[in-house]
């Protein structure tokens, strides 16, 4: 991991911009981290819309996650999102996608799978490999959160990698039906997100994955309102969950 | 109102007992609370099984709103409840329920109305003229949430009482159509818990009671387990919720 800016911001949170194995990624610590008081980790998954575009919008999560609750932050470009190289069959995917979606036709399985299951494929390795090099820094002293982003990396993560500890998931997403299943194989705490007018998803279909997911402690937060409605108090909301289970 | 008993708990919060018209009811106010900073006031609504029985559990709530949150809350018994008389119609209400649901019989509209719809036409004048006493008080100054207890009482009272700016409702008791009807014209801020695999409520007809309710903010917080296991931390959910829309 290559930090490539360093800035310390008005609130005292370094932000810094890294690049690992060619992925971009940011890191925001708060002003109390030090390697004699490691603080817990969230990391943020980010939408396919290129971390230039959503950079403004996490950096306000991570500041308020440093300046009110004193965990460190990180998030990583997507596989074939923002300056990465494009991916051919996750383009021709969204393609599909648009085409069916405008012409009012139902969303196929074989669409959402092939949209979302080789980005999961890819995208998780890469996680990994960004925990196993933040983890190294001294003042990051983990349990990790995982947030955000695309519920389907979020339920694979949780499964294989033991360092999740709790996650904070949006079911604002197309599941692939094979990503149902192995939400069940999910164990840690979870809060998950659901805009109730989601235009972009069912309604049952989220409530179903929130019922498949395995974990014991799992709670369900809808919100009325279209996909990018979420209130502005689940930010509160969702630190409280993670302080619950990282401190 | 009279006030029968006084004590200041350890947490300084000072535990009122009273009576109004012949109900019983418990105030409790913070340490802060004076006539020159008069504090918000949260209504809990009590289950149908008698003050005296719920009074510890309600006396923590109380406690926790009044030691983190600054807020006054106060409950009073319900109509046929704990020591108050019994209400002929209710009990035979009950005794139907009873039987259908050890038979393993559908629980009727016609028992639902039964059972709640009497409650409501009594409960809900008595909740205003309990407002219309502890609002005259000078440490208590609104504004005034409601929480608890039996959801179609909460929605009757945010219907027809315009000084209740909030509520944190349990959308676990039967509801009777008539209540989901009138649920539509609800407009302020709710809270909406539910269990999710609560044994005595259909969790479809609560998640259509909570599709009905007509608040532009309204939030569902869904959680595991049965009617009795909401967790904990929701009681401090609770508290942000009313601490957004009081304080």
């Amino acid at each position: 991991m290559q930090f490539t800016s360093e800035q310390r911001l008005d609130d005292g949170v370094l932000e810094r911009e890294f690049t690992l194995g060619g992925i971009p990624g940011v890191l925001w610590t708060p002003d109390s981290a030090s390697a004699s008081a490691p603080v817990p980790l969230i990391l943020i998954g980010l939408p396919p819309l290129g971390l230039r575009r959503v950079h403004a919008r996490v950096a306000a999560r991570a500041r308020y996650y440093a300046a009110e609750y004193g965990f460190a932050s990180a998030t990583i470009e997507l596989p074939g999102s923002g300056d990465r190289p494009r991916l051919a069959a996750t383009e021709q995917a969204r393609a599909d996608l648009r085409r069916v979606m405008e012409a009012g036709e139902p969303v196929t399985g074989e669409i959402v799978d092939a949209l979302v299951l080789p980005l999961v494929e890819r995208a998780v390795p890469e996680w990994q490999a960004a925990l196993d090099a933040l983890l190294a820094l001294p003042e990051i002293g983990g349990p990790v959160g995982y947030e955000g982003g695309i519920i389907s990396i979020g339920i694979r993560l949780a499964v294989v990698d033991p360092r999740i500890a709790a996650a904070n998931l949006f079911a604002g997403s197309f599941v692939p039906a094979a990503m149902v299943e192995e939400a069940r194989r999910v164990t840690v705490p979870l809060q998950v997100l659901l805009q109730w007018d989601d235009e972009g998803n069912d309604r049952q279909a989220s409530l179903d994955l929130f019922d498949a997911l395995g974990s014991k402690e799992k709670t369900l937060h809808a919100n009325m309102g279209g996909h990018t409605g979420v209130p502005h108090f689940e930010l509160d909301a969702g630190a409280r969950f993670f302080a619950r289970h990282l401190s």
